[in-house]
């Protein structure tokens, strides 16, 4: 088994909010993070894709191709846009790095799975110090 | 001379818009980056001030010390805000880079005098291909 | 199950010398690092830790807090500090970086279980070619 | 069990092609990879290696020593170097990175090995956004 | 004055050989340079434009019409290429990374200044260690 | 005029200290980086050098003996060294990065001149906050 990875960007704004919660609860627990007015960051997305190298190919799965499909399925709809109005599959989701990334691998489950290959890890950085990971 | 550089992050929300103009033509011009919404960045600032270094020190200027004039000057009032609507200092400037270095060194050339310092480049990173640099 | 993780930084200094050996063979086995009078690094701790997204709050564990804990228990006893001689949890202890990867998981293990998070992997690295890791 | 990691680089050239395909079936799969007249990268190849610290060195292994076993085995045979035409151990196999990582698994094991190591991971970096990680 | 920088890569194989000079010649000056069937770099390219920002979009020159003009007139005739063979506006050069450096700007320039900027600065990195800049 | 540049690294202990201050004024002034046993550095030493490409070899000054000349001169004597102890040429300095760049300048710029080039820059790297620039 070898595993493949590929690594995109997008650069988003966000907040954290929970709207069942009073203004002074959402800055005692967010902080600057609930800001009304929004921030934003540069967010990495890398995503892993496990299986055995083809044999007339030497590829596990197109880089180039797994590229496509990030950039179509998660990049194209959240990049320099709002996490919180801007992108329909987030909808009533809190968008903490943590909920985002189990919905990216919702999302690119199975057209991964449609092209042949097996998601394996997702690891989406938001800022210089603060990482997340998932395996499904 | 030697030349001392410190370097700072803030996390901002902004957007590219010129209120002067129609919609369509903020698209036309700004494209994702006028996005209604906003979008945002992991900013890097890199501040350097030049001088001799002191015979007792060894210092041009503390870095430590230049670092907390950054970020009470300029981190505190840009990080995890909304460059349009939060920051007092920005109201009625377009937060394009090349308009936020310039703002940033007119606000930091004060206090870097005042503790005995003189200023001599800013550098920005909106992204990881995009920077602009400003030496006055 | 999602993994949150976090970096923080210490500069020390260090030697690798085991008492119970003479001069020469502490420089024949560690070398450079065995130096008489110390030499140092900027150390990068990164920690992971891992759970289920909480409902209200999006988060499996707060970064900041995180930040927090890693900076009281860790950082603040060894940052600008002595490995060999500064650190109390190091007394007797050969300072390589497998050894104190072990160290620091004994020692952030029971305050991050108290903040109800769960130690899964911590990753140090010495230099821009060294690392270790460790999962407990 | 703690995992101890060292960092090498190697310039070379490659082209992805499968001489059992036509010149259009190989365009049409690795396109601008296939380049009759090569291209070439920056590789970075990481190596894990897993074990208990020693109790008089508190190493799992030398990692200078892991450095020069990776230099000799690998390095210095593909460093500057052809991947298709100039190094004896890739002969008749495609240099996608999956290949190349399999190969550089299958070489480094022994040497780690009669060294009294254990190799339990290998990663290469191709580019900045295209790597591949190996678990044997 | 405000300079805005960006950058772009190209993956290309290169020789540094000399067809006055015998083989023996070549290797002694360039020595693993020199190798008969090449090597290749992951290169980044830094191009820096100077100007006054536009009052109506606080831009000196959009960073994507920069990246645009780049892409064509250097990254889509280097990418994927070999430096000595496949690059007509190279053909006769040594393809150093001073010589590259030269002829870049000599490529570039003329086109910025259509687009109504003024090329400042290049900056080209071969490798981790290795860069060189040019102000024309 | 080109400019080529080449980094080095190496490790090191210091402090920032003062002998004709009292001990409470060197904690005053230096606070951590006072610590009487010391702390440390992965320091970057990045040197450039100036002149124009030679019309055989393509080459300002090979980048090759630049590392070499580096190496030899500066790194070999710092390298897994203390600063304030064991540096010859540092004898009496306070090692400020202020200090150690001067003082890197005056040693680097004869042996680069009797190879044939011009010293233009240097840049020393002591955390990935805070650097010095020199240009004689």
């Amino acid at each position: 088994m070898v595993y493949v990875i590929r690594k995109e960007h997008f650069n988003a704004a966000h907040r954290l909010f929970n709207p069942a919660w009073s203004e002074e609860k959402n800055q005692e627990v967010f902080g600057l993070c609930a800001n009304n007015n929004w921030h934003g960051h540069n967010f990495e997305l890398i995503v892993t894709v496990k299986g055995k190298p083809d044999v007339d190919t030497g590829f596990v799965f197109d880089l180039k191709q797994l590229g496509d499909i990030i950039k179509k399925e998660i990049i194209d709809k959240v990049d320099h846009k709002n996490l919180n109005l801007d992108v329909p599959y987030l909808t009533g989701i809190l968008p903490s790095t943590e909920n985002l990334i189990i919905k990216i691998w919702e999302i690119l489950e199975a057209p991964i799975a449609e092209a042949g290959g097996t998601l394996a890890k997702l690891r989406l950085e938001e800022t210089e110090n603060n990482f997340v990971e998932y395996f499904g």
